[in-house]
């Protein structure tokens, strides 16, 4: 099934993403496979959890646990020997990401779809399991989440989700549905991220939240 | 039911919080709603699954995270233009994280006792769902949690959660003891912000926690 | 039962950690229970909700929590009237992580091997049992995790859960595995932390990833 395929390309992917932030932290072996597994399947196991889909997609196929070990360990035995890799270490990062952010979308709202939930629930299912994961690997490595950045994202979800929902309605082809969805989310993405597209952002007048709004921020920490 | 009011007005004021919260960080209108749905829905999604409540709430309903997402946009647009709210911000904030967590430790004990759980699980499913949501706020907007600082905050989910339950035994009418325990709730979180009332803190003699105590400390995140 | 035992040996060390962790950031009473429960049963929580294992151990038994709780309750009280005890503060704290560390780990792998999983979910239910409270911990506490510091950590759960399966497939009497996986893995854990052993640790050409990379780093929090 084409979808089957397209998971394995997602969780390779955004496995890659993981070892890629987590050997940039210069973190041992054990914590590249740690955060290359939460990225490439935590966002599908919060769906999953949420939704009550039982058993996991990975507990019930631990096949796909070892194809994100092994792609994660290979990056990091691979990517200190590419010189070039370096200089488009961002490049590469982000376009695997998309790979990933559009693939699991398109999952996560079929799955949802497949369990007989509403287009709003498709369309959330869509956002976690797209972006949760990556939102995982950010924190973890100490770095601020994709989906909080100025570049659309959680938008382009949202957006491909609805090109999926809306070609299905049209009883288009699925083959091509998920082939349409996945160019057209993905070229969305990368539009996004070179010209730097974001939402409007609302601003409060700062000057009169006074001193004692800030007290609570958390404290800096040390090493 | 008197409940199902209470859970929109619960989930309109914590999204509001939220709302609030990630306008303050300068967010975009997706961070926002992203923001504000697991303030107002994160308690009680984290509580339903700890327990199999299945399925959840805005799950079977989806209505209420559209509820949840209106209440968030709403705010974002109307706040700046409120200059005299502004000097009241963080009352706002805290009256209206008052009203969720006392809403929500009265739906999260009354769903655990439905499930025929005891005295002690209805006061955990009380505290997660009553604070859990602020919590996660207030991560992901780089703040100390409210549960962890200074005043009465988990506590007085504990108080009135036993006000709620206590009520209950004594065969008093529902809508009554519903209505008792969010006034008596809502008032003693009140003062204990206006009061600063505060549990005990334990102490360790620091100067003896040396050197390498701290050598674990997360590092500094800079910009 | 010999493994119920151990599951009150563990929550119980897991639960000092955790109010010690609590108690040296000068948290409340309130604090340092809820710090104390998620470090003693967030790992196994996580576990049974990803393997959809309904009702929670401490859900279908509140006890377990009210222990938890009353050592959380003790060690705060007690602790800062022992003056030796805070020049071996970090190793009490170690030495009690590692016999959680263990003890979940064998809980965790049996719990998923009863439930019909194969090796590879055993391996991952015992990692998880095994660390992730002590994550949650030390992340609330700001702390860098023990499992993504340099002593081995998860390699320790991994070799002690090969030990512990691989005794069973040789038909040996289960306590005796039990107590075999519990010493060698406990053994392991202190050698490991005593002589610093750690996995290696892949680095990247630095200099190559310039500026733009880490444009995205977490902000300073600042008090």
């Amino acid at each position: 099934m084409l979808l089957s395929i397209l998971y394995i390309v997602g969780i390779t992917a955004e496995a890659i993403t993981g070892a890629l932030a987590a050997g940039r932290e210069k973190m041992d072996i054990f914590g590249v496979i740690i955060i290359a597994s939460m990225t490439a399947i935590g966002g599908g196991s919060v769906r999953d959890v949420l939704l009550g889909h039982y058993p996991l997609g990975w507990v019930k196929n631990p096949h796909y646990f070892l194809i994100v070990a092994s792609a994660a360990v290979l990056t990091v035995i691979i990517a200190p020997f590419i010189n070039h890799f370096m200089r488009y270490f961002r490049t590469i990062f982000l376009v695997l990401d998309a790979v990933g952010l559009i693939v699991f979308s398109i999952i996560g709202a079929q799955i949802a779809l497949d369990m007989g939930h509403s287009f709003t629930i498709a369309i959330i299912a869509a956002i976690i399991t797209g972006g949760f994961g990556g939102v995982l690997r950010d924190l973890l490595c100490n770095r601020i989440p994709l989906v909080f950045q100025k570049e659309l994202y959680a938008s382009v979800a949202l957006l491909a989700t609805s090109i999926y929902i809306g070609l299905q309605q049209l009883d288009v082809n699925q083959n091509l549905v998920v082939i349409v969805t996945l160019v057209s989310g993905f070229i969305i993405r990368l539009l996004a991220i070179y010209f730097e597209w974001g939402l409007p952002v609302f601003d409060y007048q700062e000057n009169t939240i006074a001193g004692k709004q800030n007290d609570d921020k958390l404290p800096t920490k040390t090493k």
